[in-house]
């Protein structure tokens, strides 16, 4: 079988309150962002103090991680279109690089 | 104390819908590698569309993420035996760097 | 609008079982460490075992990923503080490059 050939891509976290992320991810579907991936987050700590780290079994709540991964050259239209929504609270950016099976979609 | 040394690894991420999960970890399993940590998704958006962005307390649904941390030079066997599960769906997958504690278990 | 500009980071990540992620939580309060953000996982394989990949319904349970965004030169010792609770089980730590809209907070 051929070697798996790998293209380079942006892997786009944005962690954020959830009342935000409706807001955050209509912005997302107005771009030319294939998709995303949104994980809840179950306790943490952030600049107004720690949430939720005793119970494991109640529904899950306080913030999310939202995951895009996009083409380079998208990244930075992408950052200033979720500022306004990052801008009033305390959302984490944070891109990485990542290597993906498909060169398409992204 | 001393420094804390870290060794070069790769860490695979598969973002894939819930009910192939369990073949893809079978396939995990069948492979030398060493474990994985399965996340549940809550909301997304795919080329099939978006789907639950407005429930964030119902059950874990519809995608997760599959992550496993591994040698580099697994990497390829892993992708060509995953790519079964994946050609049939939209599966996401992405590779990136990684250092960690522990040089053995990977 | 201008460029936004990024400030490189690291991004820890530790899979821990979930009895001892308050003792984990309580060490990175200690620490100088803005923050971090608790995901919970939904089945794994682990050195002991494959757990729950059955259920995609149940209470969030066995095994849960702290994320934590920190400075370059904090990390030796977060990592040599969060040492004691790993060394007595299977904790999955690794570390990875990011980068931040923000410099300031970590």
């Amino acid at each position: 079988m051929d070697e798996m050939k790998t293209y380079p891509k942006k892997r786009l976290s944005i962690i954020i309150e959830a009342p935000f992320m409706n807001r955050l991810l209509d912005i997302l579907d107005g771009l030319e962002v294939p998709g995303y991936t949104v994980l809840p987050a179950l306790a943490g700590r952030g600049s107004s103090g720690p949430w939720r780290r005793d119970s494991l079994s109640s529904d899950a709540g306080r913030m999310v991680q939202v995951l895009v991964v996009l083409d380079e050259e998208k990244v930075q239209d992408v950052l200033k279109a979720v500022r306004a929504v990052l801008d009033r609270q305390m959302g984490i950016v944070s891109l990485s690089d990542v290597e993906v099976l498909r060169p398409d979609y992204f």
